[in-house]
């Protein structure tokens, strides 16, 4: 472990070491620079966006092209909250949030600016009982958890209606992603407010035309947006969402409204660094839509933020030379996983799809986080690309299914097990065969927060009695869980660990699973790769220990039942069940069953899981935090062996 | 049991006997009055209009107003689909189906006169094995399952994405309600539908402009539809919805659109009979939108449209007196529950909130059924219709509590549960004191089908690691659930089970529960007013067999763990469990747990309960069915004390 160190000594704490240096600019010397009190707001969002830059390197992860291209709508809308504003002081003291929530380094940047978070919070973005992969209500100045699209407008509404019965008059604005207009929910959160006159209520679209994997209008198409909003009683207008000055007449137009208001904010994803601004897709996807910056990029599109910056400060009695900004040294950055299970995952689906003409692959807007767009290359026939419309999604796929087609619908197991749960559950009473694959399930990857580690998952789509129920460990369960959940009967779920995976050899392929060490002083038995990454490295050091334990991977939950594996479990005086999902006692449940009808059996269960959501924040602090880390499965299991 | 009998003998089937006669058209006799030979599908439409009459009269539960103001729709999109029409050749053997569901009985006259449902099922409706109260798949005919709003548009798609794959050319024809309009995920269906330029599609709106409770633009107006339809990139059509000649100028113009048509056919709700065309809300309720009519009611509508039926009929070789109808007679039509749980929780929530000025009240158009609208009466400042927009309303509920009110949040349990499930797991992270009430929760009623009967409400709920779960089975329940949901910190679930009760006097209230017999034999555990009706009434059984039995409905789930009850449990050596729910074995876990840590117990526990979603049917046959009538519980219990 390294550390990082300020060089003005404002931090010191330990983290691993890095190769290069990040820069920071302190409250202070904001203030210093005179930005705010000189209202010189595109330098203050320039700032913001190198501190947002800063925060997503030294995270390792984040997403910068929304948090640039929102810089100036959330740092003058923070600005004139904060600040009365001649023009603008019906916004003072307004309700401002960001619905797509995924911007939230931005937010974090101008709450700093504004001396709502302080300096030593910015290097805790995505670290555990730090700032959250999207905002939570745990940190200052963030009035309601987003993260999950589409639920801005209903939430703004419900600040509209709770000011109004406390009489009190106050402005609520909430800013939303275009892609984010795919779903739903905004469309059905607009009558309302038309119908009550929430004249209060200023929406702000961060209109950058390119969602997660491309351009929005290769994804799905929105039409008229503008006769969209007056067809439901809104006024609507539109400006350059970088501009300050357009920002501030788009909102000046607002104020006089008797109705809501919809600000079509025009702006450039990565608005401000020129490589992130260019975009040509051929057949590629955005790059910066999510993930951090290599070095060089990150020294690139510093450089040129801060050139504009400080050309901006040159006639200021702040010279150029007081701007030289702190500098933190650290030895090394969060690595990125390269061997990664989602790219094993899209072999699968394609090599399978190959075989069987009548597979019809979906997916909502996260084709390169689910891997599809491999078959959408080779199968572009039986592909659709849905956007972000879960809903919409799965209730074709329940139609395509009774069509003799099947198919295999794809988004992040959050999204998919809850926003699409009564669609789900409508196909499921048609017991008509579709596959349903959730990535990002269970606690890691642990940094973009509660509202993508989807722990939940398995509980509701467990509810459909008829659900099969899949959580592949390697390669060869991927491919066997795809071609049992479309050769069987009925619907199935097959959840998916996305991270990363360092695997050694397994010792035997079982039916249902995948035997990795034999042993006999006890068994481990867990699903998934991020699991079993940890219960690998844990059997290693239970051997140096001198306990020699078995290791299982189950992959077929509904088979295990009437499985081969049974006997093998049961030869175990110790059996530790693993389990990434909540209630953690699905697996435990079906082990204990089956293992106690074994009538002689003197086995003692124990299942290591979660009590609560996960937290956020490094996958090293999730998985400690949790009680799931290689060294905590290891000592679980030396003192459950030795009592 | 009597028995029903056609005058012709067409059926003999053993039913409740009744008091008056009952109407019906046979296939034949329809076929015999040359009606859909000589395409005089008005009068068609009216004949389907008597026969969808007779089956609501006869299930004695039904959705009349909406199956007549789409008479015309649905006979006549049967009659294309079936009848190759010189015009309209495009939609032979098209795919048509209703989305709004509730509309039924009319799709099976429908069906019934084009030969596709036999004659004794016209008898079935909302019968165990029948046809059921929404339809499914199981039903010839019908080509996907429907009841839950908002599903239409994006199964339309689904269809029609499999006929291209599968190189078919076939017009795909989806009726919409208009109250259905207001779920987002219609909107959210649209725009792909445009980018594929879906021309196949073609969506009718039965634009009745009556929702479940009153008039939609008392509800949620929808704003200039015409626009919103068209700023979509799609094409807008309107048209008189009764009339044939218009609805045929509608599709023939939808045949040579290179995109998908939306026709907004405006109709009357309850279209056909003059007493139910007319409302004039002032306060109350649309009369006609579900429930059974009257004998008065019965009679005086079928007389209305009959002689409009023999009029049109006059000059056709089927004479008036050829056309007497066949006749039903049976002795008891299926009564009506007068003491209403509802009407308890309507009161028990106004007493409420007249003494705490922070409850706000919200409801998704169901005002009558969840009993709400006693509050909007009483408290309008703090009460808000939200239109069937579950997602938006609880996302609302989320911030209002972030706000210092508690919402209490209203819908069906199985709309609220799966429908808003992503939004109350949103809701959930925030840890915010929200009340969610669910009504129709279990499997009574059983006569609206799977779409309504929730049973899986409770474990999506409980999924939320902070969600605490009642279930009152009596007015202090009722009172204790919303006092402790309200006062407690966090969110909390109430499962209202919805049916009428008749209930004795209890023995002894606890804090968790309330005891309504005491017994030696054994103890039956349950919650909600239904199955408690059949605890009862089985206690009664095993009296008259010589065995005394307690009986405890507990209300407070969470806080049974440390309740004074265990001990009360304990004292019986036979525990049964009754559980309404899927997985059917949420209390029984808790009570085990709990009963088994009292180290000396003995007891044996059982639990009787769900092993699949709940079947469609009179609500003796799914109690019966499921093992939960009073006389299974008894036999259950009868079997077990013996052992």
């Amino acid at each position: 472990m390294g550390r990082l160190e300020f060089q003005k000594g404002l931090l010191f704490d330990e983290l691993t070491s890095a190769p290069y240096t990040l820069k920071f600019w302190s409250h202070d010397r904001i203030q210093e620079a005179c930005v705010i009190a000189d209202k010189n707001y595109h330098t203050l969002a320039d700032i913001c966006r190198l501190n947002a830059l800063t925060m997503i390197t030294f995270a390792g992860s984040g997403h910068i092209g929304t948090s640039f291209s929102a810089a100036e709508i959330i740092t003058f809308m923070k600005a004139i909250s904060c600040h009365e504003d001649t023009k603008l002081k019906e916004f003072f003291n307004c309700q401002f949030f960001s619905s797509k929530g995924h911007d939230a380094p931005m937010l974090y940047a101008a709450l700093h600016a504004f001396g709502e978070i302080a300096d030593e919070e910015i290097f805790k973005f995505r670290r555990a009982k730090g700032l959250e992969g999207h905002p939570t209500i745990k940190t200052s100045g963030v009035i309601t958890n987003t993260g999950s699209l589409g639920m801005g407008i209903s939430k703004a509404k419900g600040f509209v209606y709770a000011n109004r019965l406390s009489k009190i008059s106050r402005k609520v604005v909430v800013l939303l992603g275009d892609g984010e207009l795919q779903e739903g929910q905004i469309w059905e959160a607009m009558p309302g407010a038309a119908r009550d006159a929430l004249h209060e209520l200023v929406v702000i679209v961060d209109s950058n035309k390119i969602q997660s994997d491309t351009w929005l209008s290769h994804t799905l198409d929105l039409g008229n947006v503008k006769e969209r909003v007056e067809s439901v009683g809104w006024q609507f207008l539109e400006c350059q969402g970088n501009s300050i000055d357009e920002l501030g007449s788009a909102l000046e137009k607002s104020i006089s409204a008797k109705k809501p208001t919809w600000i079509q904010a025009n702006t450039l994803k990565g608005a401000g660094v020129s490589f992130m601004e260019k975009f040509d897709p051929n057949g590629k996807f955005y790059k910066y839509h999510s993930g951090a910056p290599t070095e060089h990029e990150y020294e690139i599109a510093y450089k040129e933020i801060l050139q504009r910056v400080l050309l901006n400060l040159g006639d200021t009695p702040t010279s150029k030379e007081k701007m030289e900004v702190e500098a933190v040294t650290y030895n090394d950055l969060p690595k990125h996983r390269t061997n990664s299970i989602v790219d094993v995952y899209a072999s699968c689906l394609v090599e399978l799809s190959t075989k069987r003409s009548n597979l019809f692959v979906m997916d909502a807007d996260l084709s390169y986080d689910t891997g599809t767009y491999k078959f959408a290359r080779t199968h572009p026939e039986r592909y659709l690309q849905c956007g972000i419309a879960e809903q919409d999604m799965v209730s074709m796929a329940g139609t395509l299914a009774l069509s003799s087609w099947v198919p295999i619908v794809h988004s992040f197991a959050t999204f998919l097990s809850m926003r699409a749960c009564e669609q789900i559950f409508n196909n499921a009473t048609e017991d008509s065969t579709i596959v349903y694959v959730g990535f990002l399930a269970g606690v890691l990857p642990g940094m973009p927060g509660v509202s993508h580690q989807a722990v939940t998952d398995t509980i509701h789509m467990a509810s459909n009695p008829n659900m099969r129920l899949f959580e592949p460990s390697n390669k060869r369960e991927i491919e066997l869980s795809l071609l049992r959940a479309v050769e069987e009967f009925g619907p199935s779920y097959i959840r998916m660990q996305s991270i990363g995976v360092v695997q050694s050899e397994p010792q035997e392929d079982l039916d249902i699973g995948t035997i990795w060490n034999l042993g006999e002083a006890a068994i481990i038995i867990c699903s998934g790769v991020s699991i079993l990454e940890q219960a690998q490295k844990a059997v290693t050091l239970l051997k140096s220990a001198e306990l020699n334990v078995s290791l299982l991977t189950v992959f077929d939950i509904n088979k295990l039942q009437n499985s081969e594996a049974l006997s093998f479990i049961s030869k175990h005086s110790l059996i530790v069940i693993i389990e990434n999902s909540l209630p953690g006692n699905l697996l435990k449940a079906k082990i204990t069953d089956a293992v106690l009808n074994k009538s002689e059996n003197q086995s003692e269960i124990y299942s290591l899981g979660l009590n609560s959501l996960p937290i956020c924040g490094q996958n090293e602090e999730v998985l400690e935090f949790h009680g799931l880390s290689a060294y905590k499965i290891y000592q679980y299991i030396l003192a459950k062996a030795k009592m």
